[in-house]
């Protein structure tokens, strides 16, 4: 059976990428790797709108995370961290490792953080030096207002913006130094159409500054180390080679496609996605603000997501995902962010219609892709 | 012109790995990546001779270097390091960055650790928690005694032995449980034959019950989080997928190979290399415990080594590595670690012959290939 991965994360691989990772090994001090490494740079900072340069590290995203904490605070710092879902639960945890005092706000699952808490917030802990949250919420499928968050931060206090930004960035406009995010991070296996074990991350002047006070204890994840490599095309480890050959594959397919093309086909996707699932008359998870990355629908009444997930594998080849912990068995996710097109959507939602039969649940057949075909002739 | 990688790390890639790595994505919770995940399980504890399990880890070696240090320690915590070149220098610049007391043992570079003087540290530090040091210091072309160090600790001692074997695994025997090496660390792009982006790192009974103790902070390199997801075939966080599914391929050939013959080769790879250079009249800058991992290699008097390592690359296509920091100019490196065979010593010593005729330090033509045939021959 033809197989297909719609997960959000990792995401499928174009042939092109393939290819490019198959080509023979590069040593990571030989000047061929050079002009490798150096369009890679210019593609990161094209893709994350920003002068500044941006790290390649050697790790998934949420090592990325953790560098994001550990290179810009010391122990006793106040921060702020929005808890919408597994990923945001993330940020809590690591500044509680790293012995980081976050002043966490909980946002039910499936809604994105109202900016008046965090400026709320701020007011109450006026001396916080970060606010950590996600673009989008991977565990929900929700879209945080990045925009108006980091213009409240910096109206309202001195704190950095940081913006996990890993089902974000490629999926839609996150620019960094128009907005003032001041570390944007994301990982190679979503928008980037990549294998995972790559995490990118980008560091205002401001985020820099305050590099140069932190105190906590850090070594592979070392981003000053990592600045002073990266500008004269090197880095400060044994970089993943393969994985860098690929990036540059992968830069120059969405810089062929042009980076606002990218962005309309998610949004074309996502609406699809989103008008086809609900539809079928299932609710959408996050209805108030549905991210362009994945869409969580909410299984019929009775049904365990699970069965629907297992169905679509074992009939049509298709993998999704379950929801995560309190999600688990309520929702599926299905991706659209990366190496996705209309064909994708198509058979996705014809397929799950059919599987939405079989398991009892009654949907007219076809009603879910002429929903999203209306998307598409629009 | 053709170009051959003959570098201590990254090394020559199989095509059937690089074949194998361009299979389409799997999602790492999908049921067709459980087998993979547990052949690359039990091929790593077959590889580290251990009954426990190795992890593996989305990183460099030095990811797991760092590791090796947070997790077993607590600040404060004494420790004996052994600095016989740049790697033995980050055990202790990591350690000092989490606030552990390195004792250092410094040794000159090119020489190998003396065991007594591990033996006189431990006297003069009864407290120390653990003692690290690597098998082969890449920066020097040096061996260490594994094994002697290994029983001297534990027979004066409570520490754990902590071996950096990023180029000592899969090139020569370091059986963990015969003999008692509580840590066991390498990475992806050396006798593994992979790219850089993997390292894995086998925990004795003993360093796990140090685990317990141990309050230096960590989130991405967790290994007890590890240890509890490896067991499930899954990874704390989103694994290097394709590098896996590599790893898989590689180990496979390893096994073709057969490990004893794995080790042979090696040594006889090495030992041709050495005899060459030798009849070159050139000097081994290791020549009392010259690792069978890599040759380094002293240039002739008054000629810079970088012009050697450049001729070759120029001429022949052979990639070589200087020396680093201080043997920068003075040495260069050959390794023969991975996938190499006898062609690849033959092919690179006539064309260093040439080499060095060409930049005005005469050397009979075939000398060196022919002390090397003998090698083979006998």
């Amino acid at each position: 059976m033809k197989k297909y991965l719609l997960t959000p994360g990792p995401t499928e691989l174009p042939a092109r990428v393939l290819l490019a990772m198959a080509h023979p090994i590069i040593h990571h001090r030989a000047p061929e790797f050079l002009p490798v490494l150096e369009q890679a740079r210019e593609g990161l900072k094209w893709l994350f709108k920003t002068k500044n340069e941006v790290l390649i590290l050697a790790s998934s995203g949420t090592g990325a995370m953790e560098g994001a904490v550990t290179n810009f605070l010391s122990k006793g710092d106040k921060v702020i961290t929005v808890n919408a879902g597994k990923f945001g639960e993330r940020w809590g945890q690591i500044c509680k490792a790293y012995g980081v005092e976050a002043d966490v706000i909980n946002v039910e699952w499936g809604q994105s953080v109202d900016p008046e808490k965090i400026k709320e917030a701020l007011q109450k802990n006026p001396d916080v030096k970060g606010v950590y949250f996600q673009a989008t919420e991977t565990s929900t499928g929700v879209v945080h207002p990045v925009k108006e968050i980091a213009k409240i931060v910096h109206d309202n206090s001195n704190a950095i913006v940081v913006v996990d930004g890993i089902t974000g960035v490629g999926v839609f406009d996150l620019p960094m130094d128009e907005w003032g995010i001041d570390i944007l991070l994301t990982g190679s296996q979503k928008a980037l159409m990549l294998p995972p074990g790559l995490a990118f991350i980008g560091i205002s002047d401001r985020a820099w500054k305050l590099n140069e006070t932190s105190t906590l204890p850090r070594f592979y994840f070392n981003f000053s180390k990592e600045l002073k490599n990266i500008v004269k095309n090197q880095t400060a480890y044994t970089p993943a080679i393969s994985l860098i050959i690929g990036l540059g594959e992968s830069l120059k397919m969405m810089k062929e496609e042009g980076l606002e093309n990218v962005y309309k086909r998610h949004t074309l996707l996502a609406e699809a996605t989103r008008k086809g699932v609900q539809a079928m008359g299932l609710k959408l998870y996050a209805p108030k603000s549905p991210s362009n990355s994945l869409t969580a629908a909410v299984a019929p009444e009775g049904l365990d997501s699970g069965k629907i997930i297992s169905s679509l594998e074992k009939d049509f080849g298709i993998r999704i995902a379950n929801g995560q912990d309190q999600a688990k068995g309520k929702i599926f996710r299905v991706a659209h962010m990366g190496y996705y097109d209309k064909s994708d959507i198509l058979f996705m939602l014809a397929s799950l219609e059919i599987v939405l039969n079989k398991l009892g649940y009654k949907v007219e057949s076809g009603i879910g892709v002429g929903a999203a075909e209306k998307v598409f002739i629009a």
